[in-house]
């Protein structure tokens, strides 16, 4: 029976990288996004369970579980709505709580499992202009750690890798025009840090790490 | 014409210490709370402003806030609900939120003005079994950053002091059974540090600061 | 008997200003350096015990020592020898471990005192072409933060703040020709802050906090 | 001609697994210390200079170095003397600065490089009587970060690996009595990740991780 990676908030760019690089291992790759096989709203809790169970009946307990999804919210401050707050809150935290909860109790059950929550720059440093994602980004880096000392002794692995730089996707090239290359952050090679990461021995885990284009200011 | 601190959160222990402590200064103490003078639901963005108004026409514009809103929500990451985290956002996180957007705008008129987030222990560590705490504590402190590297250039004080330890008041001697004064934070002694902050000059601003008692192992 | 206060690394700009903010507060305030009444080479085990001895003699045991000594050497880092590096250290970091041996004995005898050491930007980020001063201002940081678990809970009050900026005085207006007084932390405002720290209760001390002017970026 | 990997501080435990590790890749690894094939005095620059001379003329220059130097040099503060710090900050950070210049130069020739500076929990954490080594550590820290910023846009990955957690050796089964295997980092484990690092593309290098068993509290 051949292992199990869920990749939530899949879409082009990191999702499908990571997508190919678990194939090339022989992982079945389950996408779940709003438009995906496996569909889900994952800001919602009991969609979220319907996702894992379905994927449960179907492949069997996922191996790793992949978190990628966020809402890059910002603007001053001033100009700022609750609801835009609320958004980036339930895009990128609250969806990393469903998901967490939809999939711990089976691994727990098999004493094993990796959860992977991807961070960015704005996990560790609140910019200007940046406070709706800053803030979202920083909860979830204080979730990731709350559930690796609760859950990493009874065998499961959690990571929050910091993405200090910009993707390079379709995505990316739109948002930022004149995006150069060679700049930016490849998907296949944040992908082949994230395999690595899953393949991890237990008696030398790392629970944070930045990943960052060596062109990059920090 | 005296001068304003508006101290949200109000209750007995810090809060009141903070309000005995700015009056020995000769400031004019608003609490705001469910309960006080001034009232609002600071986690409703139209409340939190109807607050301010009536806070603006009655006293003037604050020279401080100081903001202790925060609900301690935490247990086993499985025997939680999506509306312990969302609660917790939403006392800690969208209540600054709603407190900064209504008192800015005013302040930044003024081109001065100290607005005073408190954080915790579970600010910077993610500890086991606190997830929807440390998830909004850590939220908070990103949005303390963002606010502090938007508006310091423009006259307004952005600080967060991390209070590591239990705060000496009736409602932590009934958390804690056993809980010895010696071993907690002194409201008074916080409240001394809190009126400090607000007097450092403008070429000398703390913008993070840790607060511990002296048995504080940390 | 009036309160002792003394200072090493004594110069014209932070030394001035602290001399004089403890002076309004009554405390007679030593000066240590190579030309001050109690001159010490503080890189020296041996002549920094002398000046304490003499100080005991002299004055009584400190209330506070303020730690200031340091060298900034930096360039890049193929272009540095050994002894740039060995001197960077010798002078900040050996220089506090000596001043520190030199007068915790009789602090802990009367189980209270306050140690200062300064730190710097370079104090958390090791900036490029930095790498003596850096390592050196790291070095200082972890030498604070083990004393503060040491001696903490025997009534000592370990300090370490992080001069985020520029300090305004002759010597930095020679080295950065065209630096402008309001970009800049002002000694007094600086000195201001150190003697509140020292006044801190012991319910509730600071360990570290940035001290930075407001027109720095961060 | 086959690749090369310098290991200094070569010995039982993570040295082996290292020399091991990159052999199963095909490296060449050279082993450098005071009693291996290439024998150095890593504190003293010119006998680290010659000790990468000897590298460069029999085998070509190193495609990485993995810098494991250090001595845990420890106690309660007051009963070390001035040559316990300077021997902790001679082994841990002069080393390192030794052998960065002695083979920097290669590989900037190259445009490629990898230097991997192991720290260790004190590097991040000023424990209680650990103000040797813990000062030494951060010092290390520092140093990486500053070498990270001058040379990483030249090519060259420097990388600090933050060890939390005791290595599986002899060496540490006798300095602990009653250590259990299942508790510590096992070298194998770590030299994988070692080698890992190393072949991280440039578009995604990490610069610090952390790496702990599962069991550790952190």
């Amino acid at each position: 029976m051949s292992k199990i990676a869920v990749i939530t908030g899949y879409g082009p760019g990191l999702g499908s990288a990571l997508k190919k690089r678990f194939e090339q291992e022989d992982y079945h790759v389950v996408p779940v996004s709003r438009s995906s096989a496996v569909t889900a709203d994952l800001t919602d809790s009991a969609s979220a369970h319907n996702a894992f169970e379905q994927i449960n009946e179907q492949y069997g307990c996922p191996d790793i579980v992949i978190h990628n999804v966020a809402e890059l919210i910002r603007g001053e401050f001033l100009s700022l709505s609750d609801s835009d707050f609320e958004q980036a809150w339930r895009s990128t935290v609250l969806s990393a709580v469903n998901v967490c909860q939809a999939v711990l109790p089976e691994m727990l059950n098999r004493q094993t499992g990796t959860i992977i929550l991807t961070g960015a720059t704005a996990s560790t440093r609140g910019g200007a202009r940046f406070a709706p994602f800053s803030s979202a980004k920083f909860a979830l880096r204080g979730l990731a750690q709350s559930l690796a000392r609760e859950f990493q002794k009874q065998g499961i692995h959690i990571v929050h890798p910091v993405l200090d730089g910009i993707i390079w996707s379709e995505l990316s090239q739109q948002r930022f025009p004149g995006l150069k290359q060679k700049s930016c952050l490849e998907p296949e090679d944040i992908a082949d840090i994230y395999y690595h990461l899953h393949t991890q021995k237990s008696s030398a885990w790392t629970h944070e790490l930045d990943i960052r284009p060596r062109s990059e200011n920090f």
